[in-house]
């Protein structure tokens, strides 16, 4: 497998996408130049809105006239808004006809579904990939990250569709954290293989012969709590499982957070304390920022998409720009194409769905 | 519907169930009859071990000369160990011959799976439920509760299933809390009546219906998150996906707690801070004490029984008593039976599964 680095690389930037558009894309953007010397962008938008970029080094702007709204339906970004940014955002990372792509990933902060079918439609899936997937990284208490996927691209997702799921995750965390053989764990209710529905069983069956030809390195069944325990580098699950974990773990790291502000200005001591307990109190803030995590990977796609979450600020949306560039500079398509011929090769063939008409995204982020 | 509160309440205890046995059970009933002065228990467990509660006021002491091992297979619970202290627990709000039960609730700590099963086989499902469920509480933002089910006794739930919960999930809220017409949330990964699977989608369908007749108020579509922002007083949800809801918080509570106690234990001046801040944090803690919450109801049977977590403390153990004393003394049983032959009358009729043969619990807790 070869992995060298790229050495140039460009992302393409939906500027308008997500709940604040250029206020947050634009500075996020100006920060992600300063701090990758190498990094070229492409800024889409509208261009009076993107007037203040003008003359930035390494930069180009491309014009777009038209924006996906984060309520749009999936239809009207798909067939309506032909022009949209987030549409000619994702179609820099399409290989011209027998030539290089403009840019090597494109992110968006837009409406995930919109994102997905748009994705899904322009760049068209892998071959042996029926379904891409949506991958995040979640806070570990070995100080790391769980990669998890899917997070709600896909619901009532088959045993052949968890395998490709744990073939593209290995990919993602070989390539952006540089791991050669990260493991993979199948979210259960139960460590023992007898548990689960049938297509879990499956799964596990799946990946347990995956990992006897030495294509994965699979732990076995996970559950719910090893994602934070850190169990596997990487959770496997169908999406609406994943998507009902994500959003149950950040219900509760709301609720803590807002039991914790109510604690400490209840009266005059507490306030005291909180003064006292303030760089404590920040640090802990800091290492489970979720901003730290935005930037989600949109899998099994031919060309690289990632989605940072809509409400995210400049620091976050620059997370996400630096996750995409780690990923293009590291050859994630490459090296997630690799993986799937390798591993799915020996498995049953999959069958083949329709890519003229994706269908809609399962989960609204 | 009679909602006249029981004016002698019998609790029936697995004392020896759990990780710690009596050791944890003795204390904490002890503890029970000092608070609820109206209340009897019937302690059940091996003669040598039960011998210090000989002599307390309220309380019988019923031989078993078995025990359910934390790890026992559900066949050795059920075929082996008839004589086990968790069987004969469950075995005292059984009905005698056109006579009384000798208990109204069973309490037990033993192994989920086991205890699901043999309430299974010795006390039968209600007319009308094919399943029976696991219900408990999670702390919301409104500094209430919110219960949801089923939270690992079943896995592919039908639409039918998901109604039948949120049926029982309504009689078991009114009956604790007070709550005459509680709301229940069907959870999903979006808000929109389109979103989910195919069986969600059903579900929907039928619990709008239910709602329509005045028998649920059914709130609608809900996310992992609104359980913790208290959205609605009851989430329904497949068992798998309940399982992996509650251990991912599970899981995070766990990785922040370890966090915060890191990061004030990581040097003189953080320890300072830790005195000065000690108790803001113990008002945070006691507010999101998972040991409050102890006390799973397992609804669907034709009797009540509640299981505690395995890990219990004596405090943890005593909430459990309290859950299952309240729930006796309002008579859950009979108005889950009231509102279950209310709601169901007017649904098409569900498929009655066998009772001989109870399937082992989906997920081990």
């Amino acid at each position: 497998m070869n992995t060298a680095v790229l050495e140039r690389v460009t992302l393409a930037v939906d500027c308008m996408g997500g709940d604040h558009g250029p206020s947050v894309t634009l500075p996020a953007c100006r920060a992600f130049l300063e701090s990758h010397p190498g990094a070229h962008l492409i800024l889409v938008g509208k261009s009076d809105a993107l007037a203040a970029a003008a003359g930035w080094p390494r930069c180009t702007v491309v014009a777009a006239s038209e924006v996906v709204e984060m309520d749009d339906p999936v239809e009207v970004a798909l067939r309506k808004k032909k022009d949209s940014s987030l549409r000619v955002a994702v179609a820099q990372v399409k290989p011209a006809e027998a030539g290089q792509a403009a840019a090597q990933a494109c992110v968006s902060a837009g409406n995930t579904g919109a994102l997905m079918a748009v994705s899904r439609y322009v760049l068209k899936t892998l071959d042996g990939i029926d379904r891409p997937a949506i991958a995040s990284v979640m806070p570990n208490e070995r100080d790391g990250y769980t990669t998890v996927l899917d997070l709600g691209a896909n619901v009532d997702c088959t045993a052949e569709h968890l395998l490709q799921f744990a073939v593209m995750g290995s990919a993602l965390v070989a390539a952006v954290e540089g791991k050669d053989n990260p493991s993979v764990g199948l979210l259960n209710i139960g460590e023992e293989a007898i548990k689960g529905s049938e297509s879990i069983k499956q799964a596990g069956e799946l990946l347990r012969a995956a990992a006897a030809s030495g294509h994965l390195n699979f732990h076995g069944n996970v559950e719910g709590n090893d994602i934070f325990k850190g169990t596997t580098d990487i959770v496997v699950c169908d999406g609406f499982v994943g998507n009902v974990a994500l959003k149950t773990a950040e219900g509760l790291a709301s609720m803590l957070s807002n039991f914790i502000k109510q604690e400490f200005t209840r009266n005059v001591f507490t306030k005291l304390a909180a003064v006292v307990a303030l760089p404590v109190l920040n640090h802990f803030k800091a290492r489970v920022d979720h901003r730290r995590y935005n930037g989600a990977a949109l899998l099994g796609l031919r060309g690289l998409v990632f989605k940072s979450h809509g409400s995210a600020d400049a620091f976050a949306f620059q997370m996400a720009l630096n996750r995409a560039y780690d990923a293009a500079r590291n050859r994630l398509l490459d090296r997630v194409h690799d993986r799937i011929l390798e591993t799915l090769a020996e498995m049953p063939a999959p069958s083949a769905e329709p890519q003229t008409e994706p269908p809609a995204l399962a989960a609204s982020r």
